[in-house]
Formats: C-alpha cells, sequence, structure tokens
C-alpha cells in the first residue's frame, strides 16, 4: 500500500475523529442537530479552507471531494447518539485526535512544498492546516481557543514540520520523511498529553490605556 | 417583470431587513455608528462574501456593485432613528428576515449551480449564503450563533436548497423551481416561528480531557 | 529616500508595533508562548490579509514576504520579556499604534486603487487594512471588538482614506497626498486619544423577538 494511500485513509479516520470530539463541544453549548453537524464539518475541514484560501488554491478539498462533508456531518450528527459511550473511549479519541494533528500538519506541509513556497510558509501551512479546525470550533463556541492557551498542540506542529522539511533536506526519501515527522510529532503530542506538559505562559496584567 | 428582476429587488429588501435587524444587534451592544453601519454590512452581506471566497469566485458582489455597500450602511445607520419603532413593526422585520434566508438561499444554489458543482455543493453554498451573516453576526456580538442553537433557520435553508434542485430535476422551468423553493421555505420558516418549531438539541455534560 | 521606501519603513514598524501590543492582549488573557506569536502576527498582518482574501489578490503580503511572519512573531514573542517596561513607554506605543491605522489605510487605499476599483471600495479596502487586525484580535480574545465600541478609530480610518482620494482627485502629487492622509488621520486619532473623542453609541435593550 503506497505511501500517499495511508496518508489518505489516515486523513479520513482523523476528518471523522475530529467531527466526532467537535461535535462533543457543540453538545456542551446546546447546540441543535443541524449545528452539530455544521460545527463538526468546520471544525473538521476548515483547517484545510483557511489554509486554501490563503494559498488562493482552488477548489477547496471539501469543494473537489463533497463526500467529505457528508462523512464529517454524518461524524458529528452519529456522536448524537455514540455520546454516551464516547467518555470510555476518551483515550482512542484524544490518540486520534493527534493523529489528525500530525496528518493534517504533513498534508499541509505538502501542499504549500509542492506550490513552491519558502519553508516559513511551508511550516505556517502545515500548522494552519493542523490547528486552525479547532481555532474556528473555539470561537463558534465563544471561548479563547485552547490552542493559544494549552498544550504543546502549535508547537507540535511547527516541530513535525521542521522535522519534516529537514529529512528532505538532508536526503531521507519523501514517504520516509513524513513517517518520521508525523511518528515523531505524534510521539511528542502523546507524551506532553500524558505528562502533562505545555509551552510557559505569559500573564500580564497591566492595561496599555 | 421577469424572474431575475423579481429575485434582485427581493435581494435589495432582503439586504436591507438583514442590515437593519444587525443594527439593533449593535445597539444591544452600544457600539457606536461606525460598529453599527459595519455590523449592519458585514451581515447582510458577509453570508456571500464567504461563499464566494470559499468558492474562488471573484469579485465579491459588494465590490462589484459598492452601492450595495452604501445601501447596507445606510439602512444599518438610519436604525438608530427608527429604532424606537421597529418594535411595532417586529413581524414584518421576522417576515423580511424569512424573506432574506430564501433568497440568498436561492441565490447562493444558483451561483454554485452555474458554476457546475455537485448538488451537495450547491446546497452548501445556499446555506452558507444564507446563514454565515448571522453567524458572522454573533461571533462579533461574542454570542454562540443562534444558528446553531435555534429554530429551523439553516434547516429551512438545506430544505429550500434540496427542493430548489429536486424542482430542476423534475425538468420545472427555472423561475418556477425558484418560486417554489422559495415560497416552501418562506412557509416553513414562518410555521416554525408561529408555533415555536426547533430541531432537537444535542446536551452533553461531559468532558473528554 | 523616495516615498516608496519611506511607507515601507513604516509599514515594518507598524507591524512590530501592532504585534508588540496585541502580545499584551495575549499576556491579559495568560496565553502561552506560541498563542502570544500567534496572537501577534494574526493582528500584525491580519487585516492586508483579509483585503486580500476578498479582493481575491494573491499571494498575499506575509506568503510573498515570510520575513514579515517572523519578525512579527519575533516582536510578539520580545514582548514577553519587555512586558515590564512597556507601561512606561505607552505613550509610544499608541502613538505607533496610530501611525500603523494611518500606514495600513493608505496602503490598503494604494492597492484598491491600483487594481482599478471605485472610490468606495479603495475606502473600504483601506479601512478593512487598517481596522481588521484588531477585529481578529478581539475576537480570538473573545471580547466585543473595541473597533465597534470606542474611539475614533474606523472613523479615522475611513477619513483619511477619503482626503487621499480627494487630494489626487485635486491633483496633488501621489506622495504628497499620502502624506496628508497620514498627517491628518495622525493628528485626528492624537487628538481622539488625548480629548477621549468618540463616536455617539446606539443604544437599544429590546428584543425584537
Amino acid at each position: 500500500m503506497p505511501s500517499e494511500q495511508i496518508l489518505h485513509v489516515l486523513y479520513i479516520v482523523a476528518i471523522i475523529a475530529e467531527a466526532m470530539t467537535a461535535a462533543l463541544a457543540a453538545g456542551r453549548r446546546s447546540m441543535d442537530w443541524v449545528g452539530v453537524a455544521m460545527l463538526g464539518s468546520i471544525t473538521a475541514l476548515g483547517g484545510g479552507s483557511v489554509r486554501d484560501v490563503l494559498l488562493g488554491r482552488h477548489p477547496l478539498t471539501w469543494i473537489e471531494h463533497p463526500s467529505y462533508l457528508l462523512i464529517t456531518s454524518g461524524a458529528a450528527l452519529a456522536t448524537v447518539f455514540l455520546a454516551r459511550y464516547m467518555y470510555h473511549l476518551r483515550r482512542l479519541f484524544l490518540f486520534l485526535d493527534a493523529v489528525g494533528l500530525v496528518v493534517f500538519t504533513v498534508i499541509g506541509c505538502n501542499i504549500a512544498s509542492g506550490l513552491g513556497m519558502p519553508y516559513v510558509i511551508v511550516i505556517a501551512s502545515g500548522m494552519i492546516s493542523g490547528c486552525v479546525g479547532g481555532v474556528l470550533r473555539d470561537i463558534l463556541c465563544t471561548e479563547v481557543p485552547l490552542l493559544f492557551r494549552a498544550e504543546l498542540y502549535a508547537t507540535v506542529s511547527i516541530l513535525a514540520g521542521a522535522l519534516y522539511i529537514g529529512c528532505q533536506h538532508a536526503g531521507v526519501p519523501h514517504a520516509l520523511a513524513m513517517g518520521i515527522a508525523m511518528l515523531a510529532g505524534l510521539a511528542l503530542r502523546l507524551l506532553a498529553l500524558r505528562y502533562g506538559w505545555s509551552m510557559p505562559k505569559f500573564i500580564y496584567t497591566e492595561n496599555l490605556h
């Protein structure tokens, strides 16, 4: 099974996992079923959409593959009925969420790289793909984005992107470079979750005005 | 009067109504006059703008027709002086808001359809046109979007879009298909308002983390 | 030193100032270092990005010049260590923020003007460039955008844009027109800050529903 296909399968698993965890966030805000389907889809597909809009790259993934929209809506709606079992599977979902982060990151890096973008933009593209979906979810739930406050989420994305570029620069074959970046990012994210690692916080209480 | 022109007149009525109801939301947040004009314009024109940005379709409607920006800003500012009378006209405004929903939906479907998009994207385009303006308004007022929580707003948009496609598929002439979809959507929305119909809610209280 | 280069230097100063004041806002929300860098970059570069996405103009400024992303991230991170001194420099930062507003405005007008846009869109483009970064910052901090509530921020941007167009229309040379618009806008903003000038507010307490 070639690496492209593995990445595609992981992508589908990742958008399902993102849509389902977003559906739980929708449930915490007592959204209705349509809201659940929309928040799930926006969370799962929003990072890639913002990336493509910023890069001026059309058509967007879900416009080219409308089935993705059906998959994410369906996964979010299924969550309404599966929610009672998900608490017991929360480790699985945290794991799948971490898989989603590194898969989205590597796909985002690939896309910017394929457009001949410089390294800074390749890493930014990976981070936008990996992280912006969750930012949109938090804004729509009127919460300060978790990404800005907690855990090594964005950091994992940046480091995975940098490692991916570094491997390619060092002549590592493309598929192997993707695998190394994803496994290292996944390991770091899981360790951060396990041991509660986080970036230092900046706390400021003055008002400039 | 051909159907295109009727749709255009309804569109102008709809952006005025959306800008005026958004101006009231701005007043509830004590925004200043510039904020009122901006929130009114973003609400009235934001759904179509997001749709066109996602579809990669340029120029945006209000960039091609800058007068729309003046109309929505003017309508929002006029609301500052007319607000005291609007409570008595609230049924009219709820009616015009419902007209706006179905007009925006059909226009959004038309645009995606004209680009040869598949049905799922045609319906999504109609729903984005019809609903995203209100989502932007609620985010800018830091409220969880009403759309995600209440009434058959997005549902009406989805069903009107599906009915429109179904009619065209069944060979109903274009203008008639538009009329049927808009009238059915309008009737459903007004019945939902009258009888307090809403989608079932998903309520979830656990934390996955 | 030709006017283009002066504008460029002012632009760099402005994005640094915007990133640093946004970093303080991040600190008030106890964001972590990655959040600080992201909020600083989004605030400093977001207005121009939204403008370019709406105009369908690619590549975006920071994608063409990735160094801007490094500058804004670096300035935001430096703020973590410099924050204790910034209170004493708050007048300087308010001044630089005002410089940023008029510089971004004139650049936004220039860009829309160069695309042959009508006057309304030229002014809107200036205002989006000047003001949307701060709106994004406030949304990400889940605050009702300051722009909609306080001070002559957007008003300054609109008036500076209108003056710029008026000067060019009256045959004033381009560099001089830019200078007049920026100085007049800067003066108005500083006077508004000094004397607490603001637009009248619209206060509305009824619910239409």
